[in-house]
């Protein structure tokens, strides 16, 4: 069995998997993840490697208590990967990203495919049916977005996640929830379009955590699928350990 | 002739108009508003009559300052207006978004008008061709864009604004100029789509620092004007005066 050990900014998502399956998922705040790290050590006795992925900040001494449990694999730039990768500055490159890619070459072989990972960030990621990742984008979030309108103005609230009503708001209130959701679904429906001009047979694959939220207010036709990074980072551990 | 005192977050606009002609503009630090206002006043001594739109932070004494040179007119949410305005919050409209509003049912009259203005934030204002108001959106502007990638993740860099040479940036700054510029592009692009869908008659202004920036990048033929807020401005000092 595999653990997955993604440290994003405030949260940390555990994942067991047997094999290529899921068997169990939970997030805990930063603070909390040792502690819940040595518990599923306990309920699954059977995990032998970790794969630990951070864009956040996981301290050092951490990392050293998880491998006295653990064979652990830190992901990063230097790290084996079953893609050819053409990103200019591969050190930048954030891990989360390369996750998602590896997810994709690994259940979409031969494909042309975009990635939209719909977090934090939105982050678009292209891998070619030449399994060569090319780049992508990086936009500001749902959150971010509605975090922002209120920071950095004088005026403006901060609203809870909505889907607005129509394209006009016809208050202070709907006009934020059509500028940030309208927004961001013309965004992901303008730049699909415009991949597909190049590559028709395009795969689109959305996940992240407002992936539901967004999913079914889009045109375009895309795979929604919110354990794409676990699984990918769970791909990485065992294609670095032939398993 | 009239002076436009237009108040931001930082900084402050002014204009003198000669009827409808404008014939000086400037822009300065909100702190140096006054001292240059008074300047204004020497060098056009025709100037009787000013319009203050603020939505920063104009302190009440240098509004009792300006009183003393010229016929003040602040706008704000009770001033009379040359549109039906059928917000449900009027009285959190920007009074930036209403002069906007003015300005297109002065210049467009009669159209199906959406104003978009790329500014701090980007906002969308529809007016009808039956002079009725309905509301808009309001999301984050360019700068607030990248800032907020910046504030908001712990390892994306501060950059500044630049077209991006792809839809596929292949490093991270590219990522970031594709993610930020072709975002808004698609997002305003899709937003017009939307609205022609039910008014295929659309009149498009794009207005706001960041204009000339993106209005060579849409596909959608949109009319740039740079001085369409005070333009507006003006017209609601005559629209009040019955120049």
């Amino acid at each position: 069995m595999n653990l997955i050990i993604d440290v994003g900014n405030s949260f940390v998502k555990l994942a067991v998997f047997k094999g290529k399956k899921l068997k169990y998922k939970e997030k805990v705040k930063l603070d909390d993840a040792l502690v819940n790290i040595k518990a599923l050590k306990k309920k699954y006795n059977a995990i032998e490697k970790t794969i630990i992925s951070s864009v956040g900040k996981l301290k050092k001494t951490d990392v050293k208590a998880i491998a006295k449990f653990f064979d652990v694999l830190v992901l990063d730039s230097k790290t084996k990967l079953p893609f050819k990768n053409l990103y200019k500055t591969p050190e930048t490159l954030g891990v989360d990203r390369i996750a998602l890619v590896c997810s994709a070459v690994n259940q979409f072989p031969h494909k042309n495919t975009l990635i939209i990972d719909a977090g934090t960030c939105i982050t678009y990621d292209f891998v070619t049916s030449d399994n060569e990742y090319l780049g992508g984008a990086i936009s500001p979030g749902l959150r971010m977005r509605y975090k922002s309108l209120n920071n950095l103005t004088a005026n403006l609230p901060l609203l809870e996640s909505e889907i607005p009503n129509d394209i006009i708001g016809n208050s202070t209130d709907e006009s934020i929830h059509s500028g940030v959701v309208n927004g961001i679904l013309k965004e992901i429906d303008g730049v699909i379009d415009t991949y597909k001009l190049k590559y028709s047979d395009l795969t689109v694959i959305l996940t992240g955590g407002d992936a539901k939220f967004l999913s079914k207010q889009l045109k375009s036709s895309i795979f929604a699928n919110s354990n794409f990074l676990l699984e990918g980072l769970n791909y990485i551990l065992q294609f670095n350990t032939n398993e």
